[in-house]
């Protein structure tokens, strides 16, 4: 069994040099990006982001109003008195609970330094991210995806600490093996809103131990750090950890139910997986849509 | 040679029922997207998104000043006095002429009506669109993509009119042949920079004929309707008939210079184009990172 | 009686001239200001305006979530990572109706026209307004304000139609004259939270009718046009005839408690009236903190 | 001659409570606020904000592109698609260095703490501010203004560090002197426009000394803290002393050209000052629209 301590919790820090920005992505080798192009078959896609119904910016009698913020708000413009075209804005909030965003190197600040060791003032300031922006990415990203479904048959029990064991187990009812690059979707079965009453189940230690002995370079997952923290774990582990330290990217409030439904359907419990961020410079996380191909 | 008068132009409203809103994605059928899963070999992918630096929303002693806006602002929140993570809003504007874009079929208003007959009244309002959004395109658009490089060694003389011979020309250079479903990708070698001097290229009328006679589903360009409009052709004619008529969602500047060097390298015109926008629903029109997968 | 007919209905269109922006404001004659000025001996001031509390334009983690959206938003900047000064963005819903604000001319497009007469299209566009702007009044608005309290012991009742002859009433109750020129709050005792099911009182035709024979130059008052619109009477005639018609600049949502509280106190119903709205240039209305002085 | 050592500079921190929101405000007596309103006479006011011309938020086709960003943007919103109003909304900066604009209390963190020693993190927040907001002026600040022309035939030499001994000269010529309680305008004849390169002008800590010394309650100038900082010099000896020290709100860019060419023509130098912020809650700073009333 893993160390549970988190000072002796390995680090990725200078692995792949002092300037790095992607982090984990290094770890999709040409190999690993092969493994996930050959998934592609019949070239069905399935999302993995959660809908976010944005609420109209002006309120008032301008739009209905919400009984909730939400991630982004929406205001129609004014495109001329006989409008040809409509047109909006949108204000997003990048790392809103509710809207599935990737979280960057940048976002992270350990000790007053970003991954891999820059000061934190060097790194980000009023005008935006200089160091670990999420457009580091920009490319795409393009991997072998593996589903790891913790609850088949429904969801995690409030606050259960999934460990290492549970993502073994849930490999092995897959009949699947995580390889090193590959981007892992975990699903308890949980509906991330914000606010709610229910004590979530979240990741251990123990847990991101077995996504680094993985060589996990992506984490998409409907939980990640429990809210409250699970009694007796450290609080906040996969983003202090997975994220501050093994610089693994991660993508925040993933809805994996289509997904699972259709491994289920299919009996395939891996597929391309793809995520390919607007290419919006200098921020700490970006809302995307990370696609499963089958 | 196609017809070139607007009035008899082609039309698809109604071809897939009073209520659809995929428009030409509909030609996506099982083939079509098999088609472009097979094209994923490497797993190797490029961007045909513009990168967009956003400058700073708050401008003064905070953030630099900026000489242009942008289709993106950013602004750095207070995360707390001691932040641990760093994190920020973005205000997007989905139609500017400078970020990559899909303009959905809610985007376009002609005469009162939005495709395939909407009223414009029921299609959107102040709180945003009801028919054809964006979010329609939620699970993603994944089809083989054809590069049509109209201009290999350079770029398009300004103000060239595109016709269905140039799009034939550059389709016979590549020894390809766009097949109903495909996604293209037209490079005229221009950088949409909104309000240069120098008259744009664009297409006529006789291109979009090509357009619907090739069956296209989405339409990817550096080049589209020109600015200033092209002497002696029809003003907007990709927006009034691709978009409008024909229900071709578009995406708006894009930038195919890393995907025409691939193509040159590799000596392969064709590819697995994938787009998977934001799920933000609602909107006329998302900030997109289509991509070229090999 | 007047005419509650709204097309016989007086019109100031060109009374001020054709390119007029001001409206009724020009009616605070020398005189007139003078006379305000003379109300001013303690100095003691008394807000007519709304607190609104706005919301974290952010949401999630970063701040509370409102049930509520609110005509200002805020969002805390990021000012360095030992932050010397705080500050903020504010997101400002000009019209919300629940915000004390001013509508200026540019506000009511009328047949496809805003006073005196200029066509939409030339008075405003997607960057703002070019005729009948908020920004008219920058230099302040001063004049004699008198009080008409409806309901000096409560609240007038629900959707209770205030005639000119309430406001006669109003007036003799305490003692004062209305005059060409001056600025009159009038008081209904209702809060306006809009979306409450209670139906408002409001004004009717011939209240407007009223307030053009005494030559008021602003109108302030926590009712205005009721919602729902008041049965049998002309819906939003406050807007429609003293905006549209008259030229009256309109304070909606003004908050007239403690002004009334004061009056009574006093025994004073007449004071110095003075609007600063901030000088925000090419806006069709802007929030505004009317001050009573004493 | 008062001393310029910073340390030694007197505080105002505890001088009216431990808890304390309204600074110097507080020397704002009856007596003061009477000698204000006596100075109204005729009712003519004069404004002392800049004009802010807002850029559209969107650029591209839907607004004309600015060379500049600016202390408010502003979008104007689709009202439906037979417009019978225009609206908008604005994103307001509130403390750009080129708009008129009040700073409160909660502003300025003084080795962690503000005014008068509440700790930052109890101060504010994500979500705005919780003591020291500029909704604590929300009732109005009203009292006799002063305008020291420090440069009645045109302006200040660049980098000319103000001191007592030149707001004498100013309270000389114009034949006053500040009483306390009073706002002074100070007039440097600088335009503020963030970014110029010529050195400005700027207060010393001299000046805030006589400031102190002359119970001043609120500070307005054109010129302030000197960008750069003045040879030699403390830099930013008004928001550091003034308002960090002495808790004086500063109204920052204000323009005061109007009032003087007004003083001049009438020869009085003082006037009814007074301040009606828009009513929002919970911000460090609002735009203003301060008003000189004669």
């Amino acid at each position: 069994m893993n160390s549970t301590k988190p000072h002796e919790f390995p680090s990725n820090w200078g692995r792949w040099g002092d300037n790095d920005e992607l982090g984990a992505v290094n770890l999709i080798t040409d190999e690993a990006r092969a493994r996930g192009a050959a998934e592609a078959r019949t070239g069905v896609t399935v999302s993995l982001a959660r809908v976010t119904t944005p609420f109209p910016l002006t309120g008032g009698p301008l739009g209905k109003t919400s009984t909730t913020n939400t991630a982004v708000q929406t205001m129609m413009l004014f495109t001329g008195h006989a409008a040809p075209a409509m047109a909006e804005v949108l204000v997003v909030t990048t790392h809103h609970a509710e809207v599935t965003h990737l979280d960057a190197m940048g976002h992270w600040v350990a000790g007053g330094k970003v991954y891999p060791g820059v000061d934190a003032a060097d790194s980000s300031g009023p005008a935006g991210v200089r160091h670990g922006a999420a457009e580091v990415y920009g490319d795409g990203i393009l991997t072998r995806g593996v589903l790891l479904d913790l609850a088949p048959d429904g969801r995690l029990a409030p606050a259960h600490p999934v460990t290492g064991a549970d993502l073994d187990a849930a490999a092995d009812r897959a009949g699947v093996e995580t390889l090193p690059g590959d981007a892992i979707v975990v699903r308890g079965g949980w509906d991330r809103v914000y606010g709610s009453d229910e004590p979530e189940p979240g990741l251990t230690v123990d847990a991101i131990h077995w996504i680094h002995d993985h060589g996990v370079a992506v984490y998409a997952g409907d939980i990640g750090d429990a809210r409250p923290p699970l009694p007796g774990e450290m609080p906040g582990a996969l983003h202090f950890l997975a994220l501050g330290r093994l610089a693994i990217p991660l993508v925040d409030a993933t809805e994996p139910e289509a997904l699972a439904a259709m491994c289920r359907r299919l009996g395939r419990w891996t597929f391309q997986f793809v995520i390919a961020a607007p290419r919006i410079a200098g921020t700490t996380g970006l809302p995307v849509n990370p696609l499963a191909v089958f």
